[in-house]
C-alpha cells in the first residue's frame, strides 16, 4: 500500500494501482458503479495527448523567442514525452480497469479528469522507472493537467467521442437505407392495398411503402451527417469556465488545431468559450436528432412486425426467422428484431428526457451534470448503431414478398374501386365495390357482371404502371 | 332543426348551425372538448382557398384544351366563387365557434377536415341565398372537398400554421437576444466572481455572463430560422395516403405553388408524398428545436432568479419588481417571471414527449395521431412566444447591476488569486488567498501585508481589461 | 375606470370589473392566457367560505370568553356575511370570466388567491350596495384574506378539486369495468386462439381476454379509490409556509373540520403543515395512479382496435361504427374511439412528467410550481374521465363477436394441438399440428386421418369447458 | 466445439460453454450487449429451484395415488436432483458469465429463460459426469423447463428480484430518515428565516426544515413498504399466457407456496393468471413509487446544496467536504453528493417513462417488453439504494449549523416583524420592519428606537419556543 494525500486528508492505495486518491474518493462517494463509457475514456486520452503535444511546442516556441530564462512553467522533456506516451495508451483504451469512476457521479467531471490524470501520471512514472505515486517527480495536477481544466478537457473529449460514434451511426443508417432501397426497387410494382388507421384504403405497392422508409432514413442520414456541425465547437484551452485563465495565448490558439489534426475530426475552437462551457443546448440538439431516428426505426420495425404477424392478413409478407420463440410451443417464431428495435427506441426516448431535463439545470458558469448528459448521449449513439445493425442484417435483409398473392388481394378488395372514379364516376365505382363486397369477387369478375367498363380498359387501368402513377390527365380517361 | 344524414344514420342540427353531422358526431365521440388551436383553423381556410383557386384554373385550362365536353367533374362558377369566399372567412378566423371538434380527438384529422368542409359549404350556401344544409346544391364532400383528402389538407394546413408561428417565434427570440446584447455591452467590464456548481470560481464579468446567454439565444434564433426548411415539404394534392388518387395531374402540380403564393411561405411539394403522409419525424425535429430553446430559457431564467434572490449574496443584482408577492407578507416580491418561464419550459419538455411518442406510433400509410401532434406543436410555439415576450419585457429589460459593489466583492474574494498565478506562481498566489480568507481583507490589503507583487502591478493585473483578456503572453508577465 | 393601487403603483380597472390590480398585473406578466381550470376556481370558493364561517365562529367564541374588548381583529358581521355569500358564488362557478389569471403563471399561486380575493371582495361590496374597488370598506387582503395565505388556501382548494374529480373518475372507471364484465360473462365460452407477440399461441376465449381487462380496471378502480387518502391532508390554517403565523389556534383547529363538513370530503389537517406546504410528492403519487390507468386504457383500446381492424384476421370481432372515416373513400370507418383513448393516454403520460419534474424543483419552504402541477393534475383527471366515458359508451358497449366463426378458427389452427399434449404426448401432438398445417384442415379432420385419439375423446377435450379449465389431473387423461 | 441444433438450424458452441444455441442466437440478434441485471439472474435460479422441488413432490404424489404406471411425464430422480443443485447455483449468482443475453433484447424473455435452462441443463449434466450438450440425456426444454414457460418463470423471477431490492431500499430510506430525524432533534430550536421562492419569508427553524424532510421520507418509507403488496401476485404455474396449459393442477397449486417458502417473500398466486401475464400496470405503480422517492431526494439534495453554497447567505450551514473539487482552483470543494443524488433522480424519472410507455404497448395476451421493463425497474431500485446510502453517509451525516449565527440573521431580518402582527398590529409591525431595513439594525435595536413593544415582551415573543408554536390564543397577546 502507498499513501496518497490531498487537502482533505490521506488514503491508502494499492501499490500497483494507477488510479489515485481523487479517483478513490469519487468511487466511495458515488456507490453503484455504473459502467463508464469507454469511448469517452479513449477520447480523454486523445485530448490529453493533444495538450502535451501543444505544451511541447509552446515551450520550444517560448525558448526560441525569450531564451531559456523565459518566465514559464517548464516540465522536463522526458516527462512530457512520458506523458504523451501514457495519453496514447488511454486513447487506445488500455488500462480501462484503472478507471474506477462510475458513470453516475457528481462533480461536473472533475473525477473523470482526475482519474485520467492519475492514470497518465502513474503510467508516465512507470515509463521513467519510477513507482506509481511518486508525484513529487510527476504530479497529476501540476504536470498531467498542465494548462488544462476539467471544464475544458472533459466536454471536449465528450464531443470527440460523440463525433466518432456519429460517423459510425451515419454509416449504419446509410446501410439500413441502402437495404430498404434494394427492396424498394425489387418490389416496385408489387401491388397491395394501403392501410390507414389499420383499415383498408386505396391501391398502392410494396415498393411505395419501402420508398417512404427510404425517404425517412435518408432524412435521418442527412440529419446525422449534420450533427457534427452542431458540436464541433470545443472550449479546449478555455481552462476554468472557458476564461482561459492561467493559460498562455499560444496554447489556447494551438491546442485545438492539434487535436483536430490528431483526430481528423472537424473540431473548431469556440469564439465564446464561456458559452461553450455553460450552455449545453447543443447536446439537446444532437440527442433530438437521435430521437428522430429512433422514431423512424420504431415506425418501420412496427410496420414490418405487423405485416409479417400471424394476426395480420398479409400472409404474402415474411420476415427472417431468427430464433425459436417459445419454450413450450414448438415452431413458434416471434418478431424479436422488431421488439429489440422498439425497445431500443424507447430507451432513446427516455435518454432524450435525461439530456434535456439536465441541460436546463445548469447554474451560471457551469452545468454540473455533464457526466450524465455525456454518458446518456454516448449510450443512445451505441444503442442506435446496434439497432440499425440488427435491423439491416436480421430484419430487412431477408424480407420476402409473394407479389402474386399481394396483387390478388388488391384485386379482390373493394378499395380498388376508388382508383376507377375518374374513369366511371363515383356512383358506378360504388356499385362495383358493393358487388365485390357482397359476392366476394374480384373487380374483374364484378365488372363482367355489371359491365361498367370495357374489360380491356379495366385491365389497363389496374396495371401497376397506371395505378402507381401520380395524377391523371383528361386524355387518359 | 334540420336533419342531416351520413351512411351511419341521421342527426338533428340547429337550423342556423354551420357545422354538420360529421362535426357533431365527432363532438359526441370525443368528450372533454379541449380547445382546438385557432391557428390551425385559419390555416385550413388558406389551404381550402388555394384548392378552390386551383380548381377554377384547372377547369378553365381543361375547357380551353378539350372544350366544354371534357370528361371532368364540373362545379358551377358561382359555387366555386362562393366556396372561395367562405374559405377566406375561415382563413380570417371568422366563425371559429362553429368549429366544434375538440383538440384531443381520434380519426387522423377527418373530423377537422369535415367540420371545415361543413362550415365552408354552409357559408357558401348562405352566400348564394340558400339555407345551411341544402347539400344537394353544394355538398361538403363532393364540392367543398373537391380533389382533396383529409390526408393532405390537414397536415398541409398544420405546416402552414407552424411556419407562421415560427416566424413570430423567430422575432421574439431575436428580441430577447437583442436585449441580452444590450446588457452585455452595458456591463462588459462589470467584474464579478464566477460560480461553478454554486461555489466561487475564477474572475469574470457580468458582460461575459450575458455574452454566453447571447450566444445561446443566437443559436436558438438560427435553429428556429432553419425550422421552416424542415417542414416546408407538403403533400397537398396527394389525396388519400399521398397517392394522388382521383386527382388530375394539373391540380397536383398547381395547388402547392398557389398556396405558396397565397401565404408567402416557402412551401414546396413533396417529391414522395406518401412519405410526407406517413412519416412525421419532421415534427419531432421541429419540436426538438423548440425544446432546445426551452432549455436555454430555463437556464437563463433560473440564473437571473438566483442572482437576484434574497438567498444569494448578489445584492448588487436586481430584476424588475412585477407584482406583489404575498397576501400576508407586505412588500414581498417574488421572481414570478422566472417561474413563469420555467413552468413554460417544463410544459414544452412534456409536449416534446407527446410529439415523439406519438410520431413513432404511426401504422403503415398513416399516423392517426396527427391532431394531437399538431395541437401540441402549436401550443409549444405559442408558449415559447409568450415566454420570450414576458422575459424580454418583464425580466431582462430592467435588470440593474451595481458595478462597484460587484467589483468590490471580487477583490475581496480569494478566488481572484487564481488570476495571479502566471505572475507570481501557484504558491505565492495561495499565500495571498489564505491571508485574504483569514483576515477577510481585499487582495490589495493582503498584498500590502505580504508584498508578493508591486502594488501598481497588482492594480494593473486586476483591471477589467486585463482580467477579461483571453490568455497571456510571456511578455505580459 | 377606477384606479387601484398596490405598493408597486397604480392601474386603471374597468368600473364594473370584479377583478383588481393584482389579477391585472398577473395577466400582463403571464401572456398566453391558457385557460385556468374551473374546478380549482370553484374549490377556492369552498375554501374561502369555510374560512369565513370559521372566522365568524371564532369571533363569537372570543367575544363570549373575553368580552367585546378582546384584542382581536374584528370584521363587522354584515361584511362577513357578504364575504360568505360571495364565496358561495365562486363555489358555484359564477363570475368565472372575472378570473383573468392564466393556467401557466409564476408566483406559487399568489395571483390565484388574489384574483379570488378581489372577486369576493367586489361581490361583497356590491352586495352591500357599494361599488367595486371601495376597499377602504372591504379590503381584498385584510378582510377577504383574513387568517389565510396563498400557501394554504391554494393547495387546499386544489386538493378539494382533485378529490371531487377523483370521485367522478372512480365512477366512470367502475362503469367501464362493469361493461367489460358484461362482455366477460357474455363471451365466457367464446373460444379463440390467443396471440403472444402477435403470433398465434395457445387456446383461450374472448371471455378470458375480457376478464384480464376486468382485473386491470378493477385494480385501477381500487387504486383511484385509495387516492383520496394520499391527498386528504391539507395545510389550511397554516398560513405562510404552514407555520400558522398570525393565525389564532382556534381558527387553525376549526377551519379544516368546517371545510370537511362543507365538502363532505374526508379532509384532515396535516400534523406537519410545513411538510404539507413544501413537499409535493403526494401529487406525484396521485398522478402516477392516473398514469397506471392510462396505461391500461391504452392497452385495451389498442387490443380492441387491432382485433376489429381490416388488417387483422379476426373478422368475427366488430366494434361500433361511430363516424364516417374518410372524406374520399366512401364507407370507410376508422377506430376513432381507440385513437381518442390512446391520444388521451399519451397526454396523461406527458402530464405525469410535468408533475414530477416540477415537484422535484421546490426550494426550501415552498414549491413555486404548484399552479402548473395543479392544472396538469386536474387536466389529467378530466381527460381520463372523458376517455372512460367514451370507451364505455362508444367502444365497449357495442362490441359483437361471432362465436362460431371464432371457434372454427381455433379448431383450424395447429396451435390447438398444444392442448392435446397431456393426452397424447408432445410428438403425436406435433404430427397432428403438422398435418393440419400442410392440409389446411381442422383438428377433427386431421385426427380422422391420423387417428391419434378417439374422435369422441378429442371432441370432449376440445370443448370450451375443458380447454378453459386451469390445469389437469392424471385422472382426466 | 460442439454442435447444437434447434428447428432453425445448427450452431457451433465452445465445448465447455454452459450456454447453448438459444442464448447464442439471442446474443447475435441483439448486439450492444448491455449488461443484464444479476438480481434477475439469481431470482431465475430460485424460481427454477421451486419448480424442480414441486415437480419432485408431484411425481411422488402421483406415484402414491396412481402407482408407477400413472400417465405422467417422468424424469428420473437423479436428474431432478441435479437440476435442483444447478438451479441453486444460479440462485447464488454463480456462472453469471455464462449468461450471455443482453439487457436490451426482443422476445418477451424467451432468451432469458432459455439461457437459464441451458446453463442449468449443462450444470446438471456436468454434475452427472456428462458433457455439456448431451441433451438426449437432460434436455433444456423437456427437462429443465418442465411444467414451465417463459411467460410465467421470467415475470415471477422479476418480481422476486424486485421484492428483494425493495427490502433493501426500505432499509436505506429508513436510515436516511433516521439521520434526518437526528438533525431535526439536534436543531429543533435553531431559528432561521424561511424562504419561499428564494425570497425571505417568515421565522422558522432548521428543526422545522428537517422535520419536513423527515415527513417526506416517512411517506416514502411507507410507500416502499407497501410496494411488495402491489407485485406479490405471480403467475408461476400459469405456463403459456397464464392459461396453465399442459400443467397438472397439483403443480399449479403447489409451486407458488414452494417459492414463497424458499424466498421468505409474501408471494401469492394470481387468481387470474392471464391478467398477471398480459397487464403490467403493477410495474408502473411500483416505479411511480420509486419516482416519488426520487422527487423527494432531489428536493432535499437541492436544498442542502443551496444552503451550503458559496452563493447563498447561509454561511452558518455546512455540509461535509467529500473530495477536491477542481484540478485548477486549490481548495475548491463542490457539492458532489447533491449532484450525484440529483443525477440519480433524473435517471429514475427517465426510467419511469420507459416503464410506462412500454407497459402500455402490450398486445393481447402478452407484453413483449418485459425484459426492458424489468431491467429498468431493477436499475432504478439500485440507483435509489445507492443514492440513499451516499446521502445518509456523505451528506446528511456531517451537516453542521451555527445556531447563533442563524438566529442573529433572523433577528436582523425585517421578516421577523410578521410574527409581531398579532401583538402590535399590522401597521406598527410595518414601521418596525421599515426601520430595520433602513438602518440595518436588529429588531431589538429598532424597538429601542421606536418602542412599539415592551423590550421584555419582545424578547419573550421572539424566543424559539414562542416563534415555533402553532397559532396563538387571545390570552397570549
Amino acid at each position: 500500500m502507498r499513501i496518497e494525500k490531498d487537502f482533505l486528508g490521506t488514503k491508502e492505495i494499492a501499490d500497483q494501482a494507477l488510479y489515485g486518491i481523487h479517483a478513490l474518493r469519487a468511487r466511495e462517494n458515488f456507490p453503484g458503479h455504473s459502467a463508464f463509457n469507454k469511448n469517452w475514456y479513449k477520447a480523454m486520452g486523445l485530448v490529453k495527448h493533444a495538450c502535451y503535444l501543444t505544451y511541447e511546442k509552446y515551450i520550444n516556441a517560448v525558448t526560441k523567442k525569450y531564451g531559456k530564462q523565459a518566465p514559464v512553467q517548464k516540465i522536463e522533456q522526458e516527462k512530457i514525452t512520458a506523458l504523451q506516451h501514457a495519453a496514447l495508451k488511454i486513447a487506445n483504451g488500455d488500462f480501462f480497469e484503472q478507471f474506477i469512476v462510475p458513470a453516475i457521479q457528481g462533480g461536473a467531471g472533475t473525477s473523470i479528469n482526475m482519474n485520467i490524470n492519475e492514470i497518465i501520471t502513474n503510467l508516465a512514472l512507470t515509463d521513467l522507472k519510477r513507482k506509481p505515486g511518486e508525484y513529487e517527480f510527476i504530479d497529476p495536477i501540476e504536470h498531467a493537467n498542465i494548462f488544462q481544466s476539467t471544464n475544458d478537457t472533459v466536454p471536449t473529449a465528450l464531443k470527440v467521442a460523440i463525433m466518432k460514434l456519429l460517423e459510425e451511426l451515419e454509416e449504419t443508417v446509410n446501410n439500413s437505407r441502402n437495404q430498404v432501397e434494394t427492396l424498394e426497387k425489387k418490389y416496385r410494382d408489387a401491388l397491395r392495398t394501403s392501410y390507414t388507421q389499420l383499415q383498408q384504403a386505396v391501391p398502392t405497392s410494396y415498393g411505395k411503402m419501402f420508398s417512404a422508409y427510404n425517404d425517412a432514413l435518408s432524412r435521418d442520414w442527412w440529419r446525422i451527417s449534420k450533427c457534427a456541425e452542431r458540436i464541433k465547437v470545443v472550449n479546449l484551452g478555455g481552462s476554468a469556465i472557458g476564461s482561459g485563465i492561467t493559460v498562455p495565448t499560444y496554447f489556447i490558439m494551438e491546442v485545438v488545431p492539434t487535436l483536430q489534426k490528431l483526430t481528423g475530426l472537424p473540431i473548431t475552437r469556440g469564439e465564446n468559450m464561456m458559452d461553450a462551457t455553460s450552455n449545453l443546448d447543443s447536446f439537446v440538439e444532437i440527442h433530438a436528432t437521435l430521437k428522430s431516428l429512433a422514431v423512424n426505426l420504431e415506425k418501420i420495425a412496427s410496420d414490418l412486425r405487423l405485416l409479417a404477424a400471424d394476426i395480420s392478413t398479409h400472409s404474402e409478407f415474411t420476415i427472417p426467422e431468427r430464433q425459436a420463440g417459445s419454450s413450450i410451443m414448438p415452431g413458434k417464431v416471434n418478431p424479436v428484431i422488431s421488439e429489440f428495435i422498439i425497445s431500443s427506441a424507447h430507451k432513446v426516448y427516455a435518454n432524450d428526457q435525461i439530456v434535456s431535463s439536465l441541460a436546463g439545470q445548469g447554474h451560471l458558469e457551469l452545468n454540473a451534470y455533464i457526466p450524465q448528459i455525456g454518458d446518456t448521449t454516448l449510450e443512445s449513439l451505441e444503442i442506435l448503431i446496434n439497432a440499425n445493425r440488427s435491423m439491416a442484417a436480421h430484419l430487412i435483409d431477408g424480407i420476402s414478398i409473394n407479389n402474386k398473392e399481394a396483387a390478388a388481394k388488391l384485386y379482390n378488395s373493394p378499395s380498388i374501386c376508388t382508383a376507377l372514379i375518374p374513369y366511371i364516376g363515383y356512383h358506378k365505382a360504388g356499385d362495383l365495390a358493393k358487388h365485390m363486397h357482397q359476392h366476394k369477387t374480384s373487380v374483374f369478375e364484378a365488372n363482367e357482371k355489371l359491365l361498367v367498363l370495357e374489360p380491356k380498359k379495366l385491365e389497363q387501368i389496374t396495371q401497376a404502371s397506371n395505378l402507381l402513377k401520380l395524377g391523371y390527365k383528361p386524355s387518359d380517361l
